[in-house]
């Protein structure tokens, strides 16, 4: 082979960061080049060492400023740094001033046209005018509530309704994400964070909006509530206790509706101890059709997992902010010639 | 609204032309403007009335010979004349020659590189040519079986080996649907006309291959198998009676190996009576998921509809032959606007 690799810079080396590292070295058509964190805990530091990678070091410095890595020759950011979008704008708008292709894990970047429309179209400008394209990805959003959805809807003559539910099971999860979704907490406790804003899985109404726009759904709202699951018993993780009449987790309903009658309904159960995490799509129309995948789609090796398969799609795309709509979104064959 | 709507011919006015032509009718961006159909039974009537619509007649009269509708202006073909690709091949050529996309239920047309590579050749240099798409859309091949496979790989981290099985029961599809299939027949005489290339479903390796290259899976040989389903008690449709003994219909498996190994197990089982029809897809690797479709996509109601959502899609693809691994898939809405 003559070609010349994908060359990726990584952009922040959280959890999530480190995954997507860990699974682009087993891509055989990628070259990481460089890594962005400004964390003194990580900058100066091989990207190996910081990852955890058997095989470190990799020679490969994590850098605490962008400018210096986006100066030299790269192909695509892989972007994980926050969930908000007006966070990251600086980020985003350096890297594809740079020309750069981005994919990013920034949940509002999934489908950000309704929430921050000026935002949206001065990626989608900058983006442009450097003929190349940028994506926000992820398992919800990005897949199980939106993607998955409108996959099936190709096979659908007529839609009235849709209904998509993620149950998710945290006893298995990390820490930080027991603790995210208030696992543990008072019920009162629980509902200060969520005022505070500090408790939220970000996506839902991203979700909404894009399968709104993709089936012709006018929806003139969208509504989004935020409740604790409470502890029916006692719940043990490896990491911590849940009493009975303690926060298990959150429960997060987002609704798409058009002059009041519901369209779309959204719902995420993510909390410690759920009975039968699964998720479950529901087309109601002609046909009615449902799709299930029992288990439920992981989400930290899935959110990695779609961030990495994303990066041919996003560099064979049309120039401009693109979304998992308008991708089709496959597997990354570890063998793929770049 | 100063948007030209869609201009679309319709080839071939069978039942599942003539479903999607209904299904066209629905969707206010598309202005049906011919059709073509050499039956002598449907040459020469209203399209309206050939397809049994209640607000016929709509003045589109249908033509046994394809060069006087071509000559107008055309969008796009909707293709539904074969399942052979070769048997096409002029009917298409001629479609792209007068500089139309075509979207096409050719079963072979879904992943023709295998077993068609000049076939394949010859019809993306003519798209390319005159700078339109063609595609091969389907339920199976073209969704179950392959697209749904792939777009959920699209959160897998890596990916062993695939398993997609189809359970279809035929006791509620048209009559031909349930002779095609050997329903009452002596298991005899099924195997007779399964020699003589009568009874076989269509595109199970198409699929195989479709996956395996997506994959990155280096197949180096597809099998196929088709085998009887033997009834075992009486089975009553609406249309015939299978006894006890005699075939309710037909059994394939399509694999796809490497060096003697399975990497690809695809399986359709459609027959009357079967017990739980699904659609189930399997990924083994990192993870492992399951995707099931409970009852499993309706087939007549579910071709006729890819069909028409991927109108929109071939017209805004890259030119040449495209296939439903390169196209995000999706539903395309009554109101959307052309």
């Amino acid at each position: 082979m003559t070609k010349k690799k994908i060359r990726i810079v990584q952009f922040g080396v959280g959890p999530i960061g480190a995954s997507v590292v860990r699974l682009m070295r087993q891509k055989s058509a990628i070259e990481i080049t460089g890594a962005i964190d400004s964390d003194p805990a990580k900058a100066g530091r091989d990207l190996g060492e910081v990852v955890g990678a058997a095989d470190a070091p990799w020679g490969i410095r994590v850098s605490a400023e962008a400018a210096p890595v986006l100066a030299g020759q790269v192909d695509v950011i892989t972007h994980c740094t926050s969930s908000y979008l007006k966070d990251v704008m600086s980020q985003l708008l350096a890297c594809l001033e740079a020309g750069c292709c981005v994919v990013s894990t920034c949940e509002e970047l999934a489908y950000p046209f309704r929430k921050h429309p000026e935002l949206s179209a001065r990626l989608d400008a900058a983006a442009k005018e450097e003929g190349v394209a940028l994506v926000g990805v992820g398992v919800n959003p990005g897949f199980v509530l939106d993607k998955l959805v409108l996959t099936l809807s190709a096979v659908a003559q007529r839609i009235d309704s849709v209904r998509a539910v993620r149950i998710v099971d945290a006893s298995k999860r990390r820490l930080p994400l027991q603790k995210k979704i208030g696992a543990g907490m008072t019920p009162q406790e629980f509902r200060e964070r969520v005022a505070a804003g500090v408790i939220k899985h970000h996506g839902l109404p991203e979700s909404v909006a894009m399968v709104a726009d993709a089936l012709g759904f006018a929806v003139d709202q969208i509504s989004e509530t935020i409740e604790p699951v409470i502890a029916d018993d006692l719940v043990k993780t490896e990491f911590l206790e849940v009493e009975a009449g303690q926060v298990a987790g959150v429960h997060q309903i987002a609704r798409g509706m058009i002059a009041g009658a519901e369209k779309i309904f959204m719902e995420l159960k993510m909390y410690v101890g759920a009975k039968d995490p699964a998720d479950t799509v529901t087309l109601t129309g002609e046909p009615n059709i449902t799709l299930t995948i029992p288990g439920g789609t992981h989400g930290d090796i899935a959110t990695a997992a779609v961030a990495v398969n994303a990066i041919p799609e996003i560099l064979a795309a049309p120039a401009g902010l693109r979304t998992s709509r308008d991708l089709p979104l496959s597997y990354f064959a570890p063998n793929a010639t770049p």
